[in-house]
């Protein structure tokens, strides 16, 4: 290949495709918008147009919701075969980011607050899409957790944090999936453009997670094309960028490039493109199946809230609905992933075909413009004080949530809130099914209603879901990926958040979702992992492995669930790990583990969910690697995060071997941590407890500096522990003979002599 | 002098003094620690021994909530008084550090979680102890806020919050106060030694504040000493230190140190000690005299946190007395702070002293020992059984809370808790005394009881003071310098503390204190600016000096107090400043003026307290400089940070010229928001908004990518405004005859080119 053939090939040739090379047979490849569906264009060469209709899924908050990791397979085999149909060789999705706060604009395409949850499932979808030779693109890669100045701003994300929270999910769905491409988001990450991010994309993603596909740019997200090369960027998008390829050109020319490293990115890219070639395009996808499957997991993704009994329904005669969404159903959301729907379920329709002899009543509630309308709500109360059931449909407006902004308040907007009063005053047995891809505040009105369903962003076929759930032909059984919190002001990056002058500083660290919630002892609207059910599980027999392993060897953790109630129902059982004491600080528990069983009225199934070694692993910044610590854990089983069922406590032998990293400031109490450290130090720490004991005792019996507390000589103690161990020998100078630097030299020489390599 | 001689100088010659050069007739310098009385060891080249006996004020946090800087200024003539009968030339204090968390061991000795009541406090301590020509020692510099690993961890802080919180009080204090010697602190600042670091001592400090004095080290805290000397630090303690002299001479002459820096920091140390040489020293100080200021300043420190009426008391027959410190005052802390008093009040028989004829019965309620002990709770509740009033001392326990290691929770010990329980259930006219250094938690026990006075380490003559309150001799005039928090999950650091590998991250930002319960919307169980009279205030009649005014001139709030109750008292009125709206984030509000207002039964005054440029201000890290907009801003007259009694908008008009910072990052807002880029960028704009109208509509009626939630186009303009121009224009690249790059280097060439200097 020429320099200006691998120049050309690093950049699309158009918005959808890569360069293809005739001279050497190398065809284009082309991609599609996504990724709870198919955006394809009619003319791939052209930017807009009306995209091809494909099937509309739900968006990932309901798809996360289902925790189920076979029903993504399925869905991902099924965008699949769309794309196969509609000739799309790499399907740009799905998105992996963490719910840093509820007003991301464009959380309702991602799957959760919890990196664990958000991993399973992403791999879930790519190796589903991938089984039948269709790519994909694991995005947006990474800390893009917001809208706000998304195209320049720098998301200050400790490294402990970004390995902890943000990277996992990627490092999940990379390690478990293989995506066929990652793209790269438009932020910077403390400082540099995810585009240029030499650490994140060549180091991390692709020499230590090993991943084998080509990175892309979000589309726009290349500023410095020579840069984000270097960075290991491999594909820059859209095309065509005539004057960026210039650039690569000269700079190799120039040597301010290494054309190795171009060459690297053009192998990718190679690679890629032959991958999709030998998957054959074209034919027809079944339009009707594929719309069932969606209505599936729109039923299975719809999480039950508050439910005083009333649902499912018990044949009502008159039922008013209430609500534009019942008529216009609200199931995706604006921005790249909009998808044009083979066909729509309208929930109105869709509660009459179930809803036998009863009379439905429409009135639309709130206007399309958003304006207050009284005269509205007046007619939608009458209407409800008529029925003997109110089913109020309350859709999110895109103003309110979108990609490109983010959101402003957590709140429906005036009118919906005064409509749901209104009704609920008049009629007792008011369900709201809510239509919206991330939480809403509900505290001035859930106390009011009977019954409150979380539709999320449903996909085409989620008006029959409603339906289905309502009048109990589904039994719900998801639960949530995401905390409902109470008011804006509790939610853990607010004061952090969206972040001015260029940057935003992830002050919160690990503490996003229910591990804040659970730091600052918050109460909650709804948990992580709640949801209801028509029926009830009891957790019974739970049970470890062993309750003494290695790290590396892992633990299994059973219990039994048995359906107590009277209908078939499916469960989602949850477990986190409670780390005892750590070396750092730590969340108060973590999701490590989850499963989802099926089963009859009366019927029992024992579960099992393997913990390995990451479950109890943390990463450490001194070592730059995850280690574990020997120690007891917490094996928490759960309905969810506010909802222990059963504890175990197990115990954890490391199996890691940790270089001494004892140096000139490590503390007292480090260096009797150490195993080497702690035979050298032992002598010293000795003379400084008779010190810390005899410590100047006042002639009239008072306690003078730094003397003990009590009458024991522990404070002093405590506050030598932490001190370098040159500034404490320092404070008591008179008891050494050598100048304590040079103690401090020879006890550093005695423990890193001892680090023989290991061959 | 010899390089030899300079180089000595820059580091004591013992723990408490300067090197002196005879040839030269130099003096030496005496030091010594306090800072809320004088620890003077009587060989001042010895590090240990005794101290010599000094007045014990109160310690900061009960100075602080006196909200007198006239008592402070009245307490600093006292304390210099003694240092120069005692021979000291400077007072290791006043110590001016944010209570970033209750939990840090020190904040005993720190004023307050709000810079400008701390800055207002250590000001005005600072020039009453110079007034007398002693000199003092502002410490610790800065964000040094916690005692876990304080001699390495580094506390990493973005610049604006440096600025904004960690900073001001200092600022405040040697622009208004010239402290002659500034201590840097321990700990690193985002990665640097405090003690080596050039931005702080150098740039901030010496050039930026005019800094004229010298840079202390804290006692151990140098690390490199030629680092130090380049980063500023001045004065290396303790000494003797021949090693570091050693390798200061070395580097002079190896040319590794500027002998310049060394020159610099000589001058600074020979022009202090020259100074300190200027007052006479020795006789004798008014014991007496000084123990009654010592009365006077706790009992207007001391916060009366609940009553319900029970106080004062009305003559009781009978008084229980409970507790330890009763007997044995818990007036101060441990570590360097720690005084020899001249005499102590025992509470017990200052109580007795007021009480009249009235019998007082004693039980110890909590042993020495801080075990669990049921039979002292039996006794106790048995005494205040058969009493008609139970007073509580209750001490919290050096091993909760010391310098030298932090806190590691707010609880009284489980004994204290109980006792309290124990005697409040069989005695409703319970009084709590507490006495501690910083907010202990009292959701468990408050409800049970009548009266809670916060008494503070008080300082030797507290125990009358308490006696003096209960009694209503002194009618408690104090309130709050921190918020007294719920819980320890509900505090601003908690997650970010106290760090661990080295490190620990101020991940709350500007939110320490009320600014962080505002921001939270949480419940406290005081806060900040809070405190109970035995009188009452209704504040009328608010006015400022203009309702518009230019940020230069500043304005000026007025109120009339009136003591509508039947005794004398004391009002402390605070003002808070609430920013309507900001380029950059801000606290809901900031205190930035207050006045403490003495007013018999029926008496009105009226209150004047003027705002300046700072009080509106914000520090904008893009243009390095403090910063008003023009806008409106609501004055907030209270009584409290949550009492607020009046609010009073006003209209600043912003004075400050700043530079047009737009580059080719800066978004769409922002090239809009500044007056040179809108005119130039203006005709792109409509060009996006016409394009954001009628953004591609698709043919069934459906709004397609990027098109707007409803009818209009406002959802488009909103994601474009946060885009960078050229990115914005790269994806409407059809619409421009030139390339984006082009254009924007155009429309930076333009803005810039106006840049002419006003000269």
């Amino acid at each position: 290949m020429t320099l200006a053939e691998k120049a050309a090939l690093c950049t699309g040739a158009s918005a959808w495709t890569t360069t293809p090379i005739e001279r050497l047979g190398v065809p284009e490849m082309i991609v599609a918008d996504g990724p709870h569906g198919l955006r394809r264009v009619p003319d791939v060469h052209v930017w807009g147009g009306d995209s091809l209709p494909a099937t509309c899924f739900p968006t990932a908050s309901c798809l996360a919701s289902t925790w189920d990791v076979d029903l993504l397979h399925k869905m991902g085999e099924t965008l699949a075969e769309e794309c196969i149909a509609l000739n799309v060789d790499v399907l740009l999705g799905p998105g992996a980011n963490m719910k840093r706060s509820p007003l991301g604009g464009r959380n309702f395409e991602y799957f959760s607050e919890d990196p664990y949850l958000a991993g399973e499932l992403a791999a879930s979808l790519i190796n589903g899409i991938q089984s039948k030779g269709v790519g994909t693109s694991l995005k947006h890669y990474t800390a893009n957790n917001q809208e706000y100045q998304r195209f320049r701003i720098s998301a200050e994300v400790d490294e402990r944090t970004l390995r902890e929270i943000y990277l996992p999910a990627f490092e999940k769905a990379v390690k478990q999936a293989q995506p066929w491409t990652v793209m790269c988001a438009y932020n910077k990450v403390n400082g540099t453009f995810a585009s240029e991010h030499d650490e994140l994309l060549n180091k991390i993603l692709k020499d230590e997670w090993g991943f084998e596909g080509l990175v892309v740019s979000d589309w726009g997200a290349v500023r410095d094309r020579v840069a984000s090369l270097k960075g290991g960027l491999d594909w820059q998008m859209p095309g065509p960028q005539d004057r960026d390829v210039q650039k690569v050109i000269e700079a190799v020319q120039s040597g301010a490039l290494d054309e190795a490293v171009l060459n690297e990115s053009v192998r990718r890219i190679l690679r890629i493109v032959a991958k999709a070639s030998e998957t054959p395009k074209g034919g027809e996808f079944d339009v009707d199946a594929h719309h069932e499957l969606a209505r599936r997991i729109a039923s299975e993704g719809m999480v039950l809230l508050k439910n005083n009994g009333i649902l499912p329904l018990k044949a009502p005669q008159h039922i008013a609905v209430i609500g534009r969404s019942a008529m216009k159903a609200h199931f995706q959301g604006k921005g790249s992933s909009y998808i044009n729907p083979t066909k729509v379920e309208v929930p109105f329709g869709a509660l009459q075909n179930l809803a036998d002899s009863a009379e439905l009543s429409y009135a639309e509630g709130y206007p399309v413009d958003n304006s207050f309308r009284q005269d509205m709500i007046d007619e939608a109360a009458k209407l409800a004080q008529s029925a003997d059931v109110a089913i109020l449909y309350i859709a999110l407006p895109s103003f309110k949530e979108s990609e490109g902004y983010d959101r402003k308040d957590l709140g429906l907007t005036e009118q919906q809130i005064a409509l749901i009063k209104a009704v609920a005053q008049v009629q007792s047995n008011t369900v709201v099914v809510l239509n919206n891809g991330a939480p809403v505040a509900m505290s001035d009105w859930i106390d009011n209603v009977a019954a409150v369903l979380e539709g999320w962003m449903m996909g085409q076929a989620g008006g029959a879901a409603i339906a289905d759930i309502l009048f109990g032909k589904i039994n719900p059984s998801a639960k949530l990926a995401e905390t409902f919190p109470r008011t804006l002001a509790d939610t853990p990056a607010q004061g952090n958040w969206p972040g001015d002058a260029g940057v935003v500083r992830y002050g919160e660290g690990l503490l996003i979702g229910y591990r804040y919630y659970d730091a600052k002892e918050m109460p909650v609207q709804f948990p992580f992992g709640y949801g209801l059910s028509y029926t009830t599980f009891e957790y019974s027999n739970p049970a470890v492995s062993a309750e003494a392993f290695k790290d590396v060897d892992g633990v299994t953790v059973t219990v039994d669930v048995t359906n107590t109630g009277d209908v078939a129902g499916k469960e989602i059982v949850q477990i986190y790990v409670h780390d005892h004491q750590s070396i750092l600080f730590r969340p108060e528990k973590e999701l490590k583990g989850f499963a989802k069983v099926d089963l009859q009225p009366g019927e029992t199934k024992t579960i099992s969910i393997p913990l390995d070694f990451r479950a109890f692993a943390l990463y450490h910044l001194d070592y730059k690697q995850w280690i574990t610590e020997d120690g007891d854990f917490d094996i928490l089983i759960a309905a969810s995060a506010a909802d222990i069922r059963h504890r175990i406590t197990v115990s954890l032998e490391s199996t890691v071997s940790l270089p001494c990293i004892l140096d000139k400031e490590s503390t007292v109490r480090e260096w009797m941590a150490d195993p080497r450290g702690k035979v050298v130090f032992q002598p010293y720490y000795e003379k400084l407890q008779d010190q810390a004991r005899k410590r100047y005792r006042r002639s009239d019996g008072e306690e003078g500096r730094y003397a003990s507390g009590g009458e024991s000589g522990i404070d002093a103690m405590e506050m030598y522990n932490e001190m370098p161990v040159v500034s404490v020998l320092l404070f008591q100078r008179d008891q050494w003979s050598e100048h304590p630097e040079d103690i401090l030299a020879d006890l550093l020489e005695q423990v890193h002599r001892q680090e023989v390599p290991e061959i």
